[in-house]
């Protein structure tokens, strides 16, 4: 090796050695004669010193022509240091220079190697290389190492085998919009790239590998929001002979393994919440209970006194804000604006203040006298000094609306700690959503979700009201995972088809692999997916995947540092059979 | 769990116990009033048994009902066997059987669920998941997840960070036929499936994650081969800060890593040999060291005696097989009829038996004496009893073809022994190789392996001359992986590319971010690949990697089991702004 240890490695009791170290230089400062330079590996820095008149007129010029980013192998004695660093685990000590040797020279890098760097998003993309030095970054991809490591020790433990699903599979319409991949082979047919490996882990239970993972690159080519990509990668598991118990245990586990190896945090039993009770508790699939502040209807008080929006209202909902009775108009009317947003929705916002002397004032004394308000608190627990804020309307949009208003508030009164994790399972969804759109219904969770048994009756009857065998890991307001026991039943597979709108030639079409296998001995089967970007940015106290993964694409879907997506040539273009549409023309 | 043990886990200890197992069946025998039942699952079989009597008739009549691969669950009483069968783990117990559930019933399959079974391989490839119950294929794949687990375990330990690079990148028109893949968001444009991670890697070195490595899925366009897949694995590994000897001892631990964790076996020291003594000695740079059988060169004791095909020949080269001198006419004639194979190409073969009475008896013994031969004999070091082959002509084809014929004869000599395994480092490859039909040169391993330093000046010069810094790792004649140093200055780099007969431009265009990247503080680095699916099939004794993937593909690409590649409609391809090319249609 070009160095006998790292630059993270060196302390007291290494003093008097001699060590060959290598890497880029951090910093230098020359300053009484006295040239220091910190040296910078993956694993830390290390300070090195020369001194006029000490070392050697040729050596202290060679060092002094160093530039930041420069790669070099030093060869030295480590001594102690007089003024310590106790910032730095190699503080204490530091390497006297005796060799110099520039293994590669840097031209000066277009935004600062540090911390804090001064280099702008696109900067810092198109040379990513020099970004990933930068220490946060390379944390965050150790701490992507870590999780993988773990995920696998956990789950090779408990006898799940690791199977590679094919890359090149098959377009389906189902679901989000497939990448596809034009087969030289087979002139005019394409392969797709797998959105989850979904079928082939359902086949590997009917194989008998009654426990199945992958950590596994996945693709969906959808318009990317700010924090999509076109490539993200799952844990994808699955499990024969087991009920929705054992599964919410099994992985209940890995997540608490991860947390205790990872974090040092031991989670305690996570608790369970139908989608119903979130929905009403919370507006949301994902609730995040790191704080209450919990929904509270108030429809049976707040109705029949003449206050028309309430009274015309599918629902009247409240939060209360602890200690904001306080706030101010102008911060209310902040409120305000925010839940009228468009993307938000509410039409208005009501808000009654609970005085700290015990009175009572809304938006809609108009309507309300302090009885009817006294009614309003004590109905949300409400304590003088807190600040009941009201939102009516439809059900679904009004929750919907109330729970970015809840969050925001969580936000506020920093009740939403990133050191704090708060896990939880939300379980029986329903099985179906209706497409206002496409008019037809749409699988939930997907189209191999099992209904709950004594809901299948209800499927052509009343879809509906049909639940859904699926369970959502939530930890902090962020779905991690999510995943069902599936039908294992050719027949409940057809009807499921059925009901989503396909001929029974479509369904045969796409999934008459998967229909057949089922008639061959399939065992009972369910299983669970999580987003790995998601929980290493989770784990990171992060909200943005981008910067848990090494190379990650644009907005656009580009990755500007290699410049690609990028023209192909006609010859490529003629072996794959494929023309591009008149109009779209590259050079 | 809908079993509280598997079928592999029952033993004399458990008699008494009352227990629930889950699984598939086997076989049924049905004699004199008893029932047996060979319950499987994943971990093994467990016997099950029925007595008329004993067991409730409806119980019976259930029982017999059961046809080979219906899934089923049953609770009964762990009972000692009358008579064991010590060829199963759990031979010397059976469970009475108390209840019976029939978790899904099962159409005849179409081919024997046995370790040898009467399916053929394209139906076997059509019920894949039929194919994966079969206990030796599911061996492999419980094979490469051991595998897989522990290259980790041992790279994780020495600090390797497993890092995931994109899948969706950039077409390159170097190295093999990209698949490629049209972006809807970047109309004419296309990203490519990587054909290794090369590039990303060799980045993550300027970017300071000093050790690398990840398992991963790479993709190459080719006409497939028997044994040869689109898509792959490998283990993908860099370094920085090394020279080769610490790229060779890190890796050689991986291989004895795996062979004593996964097989049981302690490696020795690998060997190393130089391409060219490769070449010499076996005429292959995978030799297979199993056994001997080395070629020694007759030029010098063989020219000159009036043998025009002898004289005219650039190489005149022999192998020895020990007590082959009793070989009949026939066979020996079988051995010339396959050196003439065209695949083979060799004109024809010369032999000597060197009997067992110490005389000598050649093809050519017009041309060579009692005399002569004996001093063939000498220099080839063959025994009485030994039968001596030899080939002439062109160097490269002849020790070609001398080496099939090497191989032929370790197979028929029994040489070739699935259970020892001889692993060896070949080095010093040279760095180019001529194209005659392109009349350019090619690099042997990619553009990005680094020549040895004292040979950098004679790439203008004398490119054939030119050693590269490379190493392959071969075992039992199998190339497992492959590496170098590399390049990490932009200028010798763009030398490469100039060499490789890039224009600036073109090495610009499709590697401008690397050589970019070397401008800012590359560090001295190297790595190794290594074909993963070859490994497990190495491990597993076998000669084909495609019963080591879990859904490979045949021979056109196809996935049989799903029907892919497949049309995609008008509309997906409208979106991709691509067109089939006319005369290619599909319904």
């Amino acid at each position: 090796m070009l160095r006998t240890h790292t630059c993270g490695e060196l302390r007291l009791e290494h003093v008097n050695q001699e060590v060959t170290l290598s890497g880029w230089v951090q910093r230098i400062r020359d300053k009484g004669g006295i040239l220091w330079i910190d040296l910078r590996d993956r694993y830390g820095l290390t300070q090195l010193i020369l001194e006029e008149g000490v070392e050697a007129e040729a050596l202290l010029e060679a060092a002094r022509e160093l530039g930041r980013e420069f790669v070099v192998q030093v060869h030295g004695k480590v001594i102690e240091r007089l003024s310590k660093n106790d910032k730095i685990p190699t503080g204490a000590i530091e390497v006297r220079v005796q060799e110099l040797k520039v293994l590669n020279p840097a031209k000066l890098p277009p935004f600062l190697i540090e911390d804090e760097t001064d280099g702008g998003e696109d900067l810092r993309m198109k040379y990513r290389y020099l970004d990933l030095r930068r220490a946060p970054v390379r944390r965050n991809l150790e701490l992507r190492h870590r999780l993988m490591q773990e995920t696998r020790r956990y789950l090779d433990g408990l006898n799940f085998i690791e199977v590679e699903t094919p890359v090149l599979i098959k377009s389906t319409p189902e679901g989000a919009r497939d990448f596809v991949v034009p087969s030289r082979m087979n002139p005019g047919e394409f392969y797709a790239l797998p959105q989850s490996p979904q079928t082939f882990k359902q086949l590997l239970m009917v194989s008998g590998f009654d426990r199945y993972f992958q950590i596994v690159k996945c693709f969906r080519d959808e318009d990317l929001r700010a924090d999509r990509q076109p490539e993200f990668t799952q844990i994808d598991c699955e499990m024969s002979f087991v009920t929705r118990e054992d599964i919410l245990r099994t992985f209940e586990g890995l997540i608490r393994h991860l947390f205790s190896k990872v974090k040092g945090l031991d989670l305690p039993e996570l608790p369970r919440m139908s989608y119903q009770e979130a929905m009403e508790k919370y507006g949301s699939d994902k609730p995040d209970i790191r704080f209450g502040m919990e929904f509270v209807e108030l429809n049976d008080v707040a109705q029949g006194k003449g206050f028309s929006v309430f009274d015309s209202a599918e629902l009247v909902v409240a939060i209360t804000a602890p200690g904001c009775a306080s706030y101010t108009r102008k911060q209310v009317d902040e409120l305000t604006e925010f839940v009228k947003k468009p993307q938000i929705g509410a039409k208005g916002l009501v808000y009654v203040r609970y005085n700290e002397d015990g009175s009572l004032k809304s938006s809609v004394d108009k309507f309300y006298d302090q009885e009817a308000l006294k009614t309003w608190a004590e109905t949300c627990g409400a304590q003088p000094g807190d600040l009941i804020l009201v939102l009516a309307g439809e059900k679904n949009p009004t929750r919907k609306a109330l729970n970015e208003l809840r969050l925001l508030m969580g936000d506020r009164l920093g009740l939403r700690n990133r050191n704090e994790y708060k896990a939880l399972w939300v379980v029986d969804f329903p099985l179906l959503e209706w497409g206002e759109e496409e008019q037809r219904w749409f699988a939930m969770h997907h189209p191999f979700t099992s209904p709950w048994p004594e809901d299948i009756d209800k499927l052509g009857t009343d879809p509906r009201a049909v639940r859904a065998n699926a369970y959502d890991l939530v930890v902090n307001g962020v779905e991690l995972g999510g995943g069902s026991i599936r039908i294992f039943d050719r027949k409940l597979q057809e009807k499921m088809f059925e009901v989503l709108g396909f001929t029974p030639e479509e369904a045969k079409a796409q999934f008459g692999f998967l229909m057949e296998a089922f008639e061959y001995g399939a065992p009972p089967h369910g299983g669970i997916a999580f987003g790995f970007d998601r929980l290493s940015a989770l784990f990171g106290g992060a909200d943005s995947i981008r910067d848990f993964i090494a190379f990650p694409k644009n907005n656009s879907g580009r990755d500007v540092m290699i410049d690609s997506p990028s023209p192909i040539d006609e010859k490529q273009l003629k072996e794959l059979n494929i023309d591009l549409r008149s109009g779209v023309t590259h050079s």
